[in-house]
């Protein structure tokens, strides 16, 4: 039985459950390192069993180590339940954030009168927040790659490429060093850097442009995520500030991490700083978020979360400066809550 | 005001609802022909809002026409409750499958106590089965595409290649046209193939190989979905065989498909004659769905399914026999129901 299973099996015990049903594939992958897809794992505290069809049966059985696969043929929820009986479960907590309204419909139309279904949200992901050794080093082997992805660019693009062009490129260097990306990456070019979450567009590069690229690497699950702004030929005064106090303002939020510290001290010293820039108006979204199986996840960097750093947490630091219709700066790192304070495990290229 | 959003008004009143909350990102696109993320669209008899945060307004405000914008700064139910009580909705649907069990507990909370939250799932999906002219022609420009890649790999595919080479030679292709990829392609050589849905390894292609591969072309947000065997070199009598018996399974399929036809008696005639072949047994999935906006989509194709098919509808048909250890064919091309029967839009290459 893995580590990760055990420490769920003491959430269980302190949230008064018998079994768990988990949903989402990231939570599944993270307890079982097998890559899972359209299937559900279910774990009580002698054995967990993983639910799925026909279509994933054999890669499960090739795949999966200490867990039991139990194979449906259309309705999970008879499934889950045949299981749960068998097990003695009585009260069976499911993940309200990852179960559809709609699904939990059936699920409790499948539920017998001798069992219980109680919403238990957040668990695995709760797990999920502190990263381990290995997890460490596969977000930094995404991160490698990553980094030699853009210096790749910043050697390549010129004037005259679209954003378009670029995004081939990108797509060619990344691929070929067997990784994939964790979202659609962004790269605007001239004012379309003042939205925030830009779609690549055909526009072409000028002289003297500056192009925002936020994008992020997937390597076997981890992930990376980095914005960094390219600036071609000269910048005008202006940019040239803005980008200075984005900057200045990073540096102040990540001299504040360290275990033990709210998150919501970090947002502040970001936009504080921004604020008396008087540019806070123009920063309309979070500080930053937990990164690793999944590319946003906790904790969350923002004015309102209640959440407090603790060691082995990896988290973005992204604020921005979006000065509608003219362009928008945004600069994002990857830091690790250490022992002590953290450490900043992107290259800082100023 | 779209004839879509018309023809949506219409349920609503079939449906005694004042107001449907639309929450999937398909679905809003395929009402308001904006490329939606994280937003979601209230639609009422009189006006229609499209509820975003910072990070998308401004694309929004330049991108939506005919629907009211509303900003919302992190509590989406207080946004859609002010809307619907300025709007005089009592009666609000929302789609259970898809709005996660935990954001339904939180709409409801928000939600005041002189209006109602009513489950109305699939009524944007219903419109979506049947496609109009125009997606037609979009799908059939995403298969354009698809198809000249496959062309393009039956010149260039040889033995000594791995299956990630295919992917990347592949993704260029694609990528350079413009287009993206629908799911992750499936690329299974050898006995990967006996895996309904494969992952791309580092395989080599022998001589006298065969290789599965299974992709999509996402161009604009329609998809296409089209499985080809490769064939390199010589193949046993046995995988001839069973080719032959695949796409005679396909052909009796493809025979049975008009308006009115129930797709269960689609999916029978599929396997119906795998089963007097005795193959019935290797064949244990669905046997297609349909195709537009999203992969896979209303109808399905199964035997379980009530679904009766109409004009308009685009399917795939993938009948397959997976033999464990050995080797698997599937074939799955995409069939549009005419007035009078159907036509085959993929182009079928023998």
């Amino acid at each position: 039985m893995s580590l990760r299973i055990k420490q769920l099996h003491c959430l269980l015990k302190q949230n008064s459950l018998d079994a768990l049903l988990v949903t989402q594939d990231e939570n599944i992958t993270y307890l079982t390192k097998f890559p899972a897809s359209e299937s559900w794992l279910l774990v009580t505290p002698k054995k967990s069993f993983y639910i799925t069809d026909f279509r994933y049966i054999l890669e499960a059985k090739k795949g999966l180590k200490g867990v039991t696969i139990a194979r449906h043929t259309g309705n999970m929820g008879a499934a889950v339940f045949e299981l749960t009986k068998a097990m003695k479960s009585k009260r069976i907590g499911f993940d309200g954030q990852n179960l559809s309204y709609a699904a939990y419909q059936r699920l409790k139309k499948a539920c017998p009168k001798s069992q219980k279904l109680i919403e238990a949200n957040g668990l695995v992901e709760s797990l999920r927040e502190v990263k381990d050794k290995d997890e460490i080093r596969q977000i930094k082997a995404a991160l490698k790659i990553h980094e030699q992805a853009f210096r790749y660019l910043q050697k390549i693009v010129k004037p005259g490429f679209t954003e378009r062009d670029i995004l081939l490129k990108l797509e060619q260097f990344v691929k070929a060093r067997d990784a994939g990306f964790s979202f659609d990456t962004i790269i605007a070019s001239g004012a379309n850097s003042c939205y925030p979450h830009a779609r690549v567009t055909n526009r072409r590069i000028c002289r003297n442009d500056l192009v925002l690229i936020d994008m992020g690497v997937d390597l076997n699950g981890y992930k990376s995520d980095l914005t960094r702004m390219f600036f071609l030929g000269k910048i005008s005064n202006l940019v040239k500030k803005v980008n200075e106090q984005v900057w200045e303002s990073q540096r102040r939020a990540i001299a504040k991490i360290a275990p033990g510290v709210a998150v919501a001290e970090v947002d502040y010293a970001a936009r504080n700083y921004l604020e008396t820039q008087n540019l806070a108006k123009y920063f309309g979204h979070a500080l930053g978020h937990g990164v690793g199986l999944e590319i946003h996840e906790n904790p969350r960097i923002s004015q309102k979360s209640p959440a407090i750093l603790q060691e082995g947490m990896i988290i973005t630091v992204e604020p921005a400066v979006y000065l509608p219709g003219k362009f928008g700066i945004r600069i994002e790192d990857m830091v690790l809550v250490t022992k002590k304070g953290c450490e900043v495990v992107s290259e800082r290229i100023y």
